[in-house]
């Protein structure tokens, strides 16, 4: 049994209202450390049998498929 | 500057039908393999200076208060 993260992050030229209001709502809060705010998604899925070539490669065709938009999101898959 | 990435998951004892709908569609698509799927937020923050210890757990704070629901969801911090 193995666990895989997939990533989803907006592409950086993507304009991204909700991380801007997190930025703006830390800033409130008094931490004016905070220069932006991206947020995405993570999906951690757990698989049967071990993390090879080929799961990984067939999961990053389910990820374009069903986990991101890749119009306007990027994602990334780990097996951490 | 710094790059700092906050991870937000569901507690595993809370239910998590959109994992299980996406594990379904998975399954449907013909990756039997699929036992699980968790579904989450990933937020990346970037600093002004670096990710010190008093940044690293004014973040913490942060995190609990606006990035996550201390009731159902856990967090994780890292700098990258």
């Amino acid at each position: 049994m193995a666990r895989v993260v997939v990533d989803v992050m907006l592409k950086p030229e993507i304009h991204d209202p909700q991380g801007e209001a997190i930025a703006s709502a830390c800033r409130r809060l008094g931490f004016g450390q905070i220069l932006g705010v991206r947020q995405g998604k993570r999906f951690e899925l757990e698989i049967g049998g071990s993390a090879d070539d080929a799961v990984m490669a067939r999961i990053a065709e389910l990820a374009a498929e069903l986990l991101a938009n890749p119009v306007i999101e990027e994602f990334e898959i780990r097996a951490p």
